[in-house]
């Protein structure tokens, strides 16, 4: 699209991520025409391939998905982007609690009694959760009670042994990005309701949300959408202000753009929709709302090395830790190429603290933690390479947005309700995979129906 | 000033509230000259005096001054704005745990013990806040554990009476507007400790942050201050972008003008400061501490009788209680004025609840609860008028941001840190009285020491 300071549409739609990008699609097919305002140089948001080598792409963003993401499945299809499953063959390797390293037979062996009763308190979450309607988490019958306590006390309150509650944190911040002392409990139970049971979200191994990836890369699946609707996205163009009135939008960004049209949709994290100005302005409780969900803290780091060393050992790349900066690790090795890759993830307090570090002080600490586990090959990687997310100024954080204590039963209805000819995406407001792709091609669906529909009235 | 496209000045300040304007006259005091750049059509921020009867000024935002606020003082002193003492003759009237409506003697003769025990726990309030550094909060040696739980939750734990822990969280809840259980513990601390003691802050009589007001309203005191700087404000002129380098600031304003300057000053809430666009963009850490600063919720409903009753039979107009929409009172007469002015507060809670309902709602349950306390004359008010500050655009909530657990330890450097050539003000970025006139002051005052600083350098 050239250079142009006005431009028309009937929808807008701000942000190329996923969600925007499925909105805009959707808009387009339903023969009404969108226009996509991207802040980035990119696509993608939260979605980011980085060729680190010739053929050997790595993923700073979102990586995976799992059995049940039926939306991504159908995309990916329909892109022509081939998915392979994720490597799981071998054991994980733990230190947790001061144990030393173990690997997953003999974690399994001397943990026994502690993981059967973590498996019992998982169990009891996925029975609560069923009570948390995902459209309206405000409304479960114990919504007020699960609202005013935090997802870390709700855990510290169930006796569990030093082993299981410090697993469970590790899992629980590997999804949320922050300690879970941070989150209400009510969230907890939304979001694993969103994704069906502890056992999709948590699962180390078959199931689960992190089962298979995509060939070349997951930016393949932003990238191919985006050259379906090329001529209907503009990049480099921040908006600044929402001029909104029953007759339409008039969206103004940084440069001059003016887009204008009959609704918007903003589809980009809702911390970064209430930093937009809107004219008239916004109601109270919608802007106290966008004040009250912080962005999670979340870094991938990646360690290349001519050969997968690890699965020699009968490793699976996976470790489970609190000792070193990563909690936990995976293998993500590309077909067809000879390197071997392990992925360290962190996340919350480690993302907080060690991606503040010199990039070389969080390196070596990294190192460190994988030569304990696989031994002084690890020592020599041919590259290092990570990413964190709250330096990038259209992001401001990963995975998504959590909400604390009485943000639900408080704030909650105005989180995706439109407000007269605005309408909200991104994967924050979805009701199914809330913070992964499925839940941004949810929500990009959902916004786009309600905008078609009204326009069709 | 000339509705113009360019503006240049050494100091360019964003928000003429009171810290705002201090720092502007600071400013030009010291050979500078400053701009204020204001979004909303009026000085004054937080402080806002409208005139319901003629004579009859209400305070709908900052009201009182306490004998600590040396800085206050002094300015009212130097604008020639004359003070009078809080009235505080009578009883106050409580009704708590259901108890019913009690007179304050009848009150503390039922609940000599309880009382007791609060005062305990408030001393030890007292002792841990003096280990808090109030202009580095998270060096102070217990800070990892003070802020890893909230204010309620170390309330909770200490075993607290019925009644004593109700009254701890009203008293709490009317500094904070937020629940206890959204808040850190250690931000309490710090906030205890930036006002000296608990009994100032929590003070129903002598001593504390309520004993004086301005005559003709405390909008007097942003008035005459603007008046003095009147050449150096330009009202209605959001600011949307800073562009920043060492050799100076761009700010750029909704509807075209760009203010240029040496430095600039942000001294609006942090979480608005958030709202804006720097290029370049600021760190991933200050970003994120924008996200985690969320304001509180607070409404002031005002009650206009023909002439103060209350008095007659022996009230001080306060009352205490966990049944209406309102937790406190206070009588608000204006010397030299006959009609009876009864204020109630909503706070936190009831501000989100009951500020959403039609006001004919709120002003019948509050009526209510007046008739329960001070009989039938409280029915028929000669006028009645509210206001809740979320819905204002350019405040977004009072009295101040709150910090919930993490943020002050994972995020406080980066509250107040110059960056480069930007400087922060407002009273949430405040070592003394922080949330106060007072605290506006102190931090319009050191951002500007910082800046004179820097270019005298």
């Amino acid at each position: 699209m050239p250079n142009q300071k006005q431009v028309d549409a009937d929808v807008v739609i701000v942000g190329a991520g996923l969600s925007g990008m499925i909105a805009a699609r959707a808009v387009l097919a339903a023969g009404l025409t969108p226009v996509v305002l991207e802040a980035d140089e990119r696509v993608g948001g939260r979605i980011l391939t980085e060729e680190v080598m010739p053929g050997l792409p790595v993923e700073l963003g979102a990586q995976w998905i799992g059995d049940t993401h039926e939306r991504m499945f159908a995309l990916a299809d329909e892109l022509g982007v081939e998915t392979y499953p994720q490597f799981e063959d071998g054991e994980t390797s733990y230190d947790l609690v001061g144990a030393g390293v173990l690997r997953e037979n003999e974690f399994h062996a001397r943990f026994g009694d502690e993981l059967a009763e973590l498996e019992r308190v998982l169990r009891r979450l996925d029975e609560m959760a069923t009570e948390v309607p995902v459209d309206a988490p405000w409304l479960a019958p114990r919504a007020a009670e699960w609202d005013s306590i935090t997802a870390g006390a709700w855990y510290d309150a169930q006796g569990l042994s030093p082993v299981a509650r410090t697993l469970v944190e590790i899992c629980t911040v590997g999804i949320l990005a922050v300690p879970t002392a941070e989150v209400s409990f009510l969230h907890l139970l939304f979001t694993i309701q969103t994704c069906g049971v502890t056992s999709e979200l948590f699962a180390e191994s078959e199931g689960g949300a992190q089962t298979t990836r995509f060939v070349g890369g997951t930016s393949e699946i932003p990238n191919r959408l985006a050259a379906l609707i090329a001529d209907h996205i503009v990049l480099r163009v921040p908006v600044q202000l929402i001029e909104h009135s029953p007759g339409g939008v008039s969206v103004h960004c940084r440069g001059g753009l003016v887009a204008r049209g009959r609704r918007v949709i903003v589809a980009i994290s809702p911390t970064l929709a209430g930093r937009i100005m809107y004219d008239p302005p916004l109601s109270g409780v919608r802007d106290q709302l966008t004040q009250r969900l912080p962005n999670g803290s979340a870094m991938k780091a990646f360690f290349v090395y001519d050969e997968p060393f690890w699965r020699t050992d009968g490793f699976n790349g996976q470790l489970i830790s609190d000792v070193g900066p990563a909690r936990m690790s995976n293998d993500t090795c590309i077909p067809g190429d000879d390197h071997g890759v392990i992925l360290m993830f962190l996340e919350g307090e480690q993302a907080r603290t060690f991606g503040r570090l010199p990039e070389e002080e969080r390196r070596a600490a990294l190192t460190a933690e994988l030569v304990r586990h696989y031994g002084s090959k690890a020592a020599h990687p041919e590259l290092y390479v990570d990413g964190e997310w709250s330096d990038r100024q259209w992001t401001r954080g990963c995975y998504n947005v959590n909400l604390g204590p009485h943000v639900w039963t408080a704030y909650g209805p105005a989180l995706s309700a439109p407000i007269g000819v605005i309408h909200w995406a991104s994967t924050d407001t979805a009701t199914y995979w809330s913070a992964y792709m499925e839940g941004a091609v949810d929500a990009g669906e959902r916004a786009a129906a309600e905008v078609i529909a009204a326009l069709a009235g």
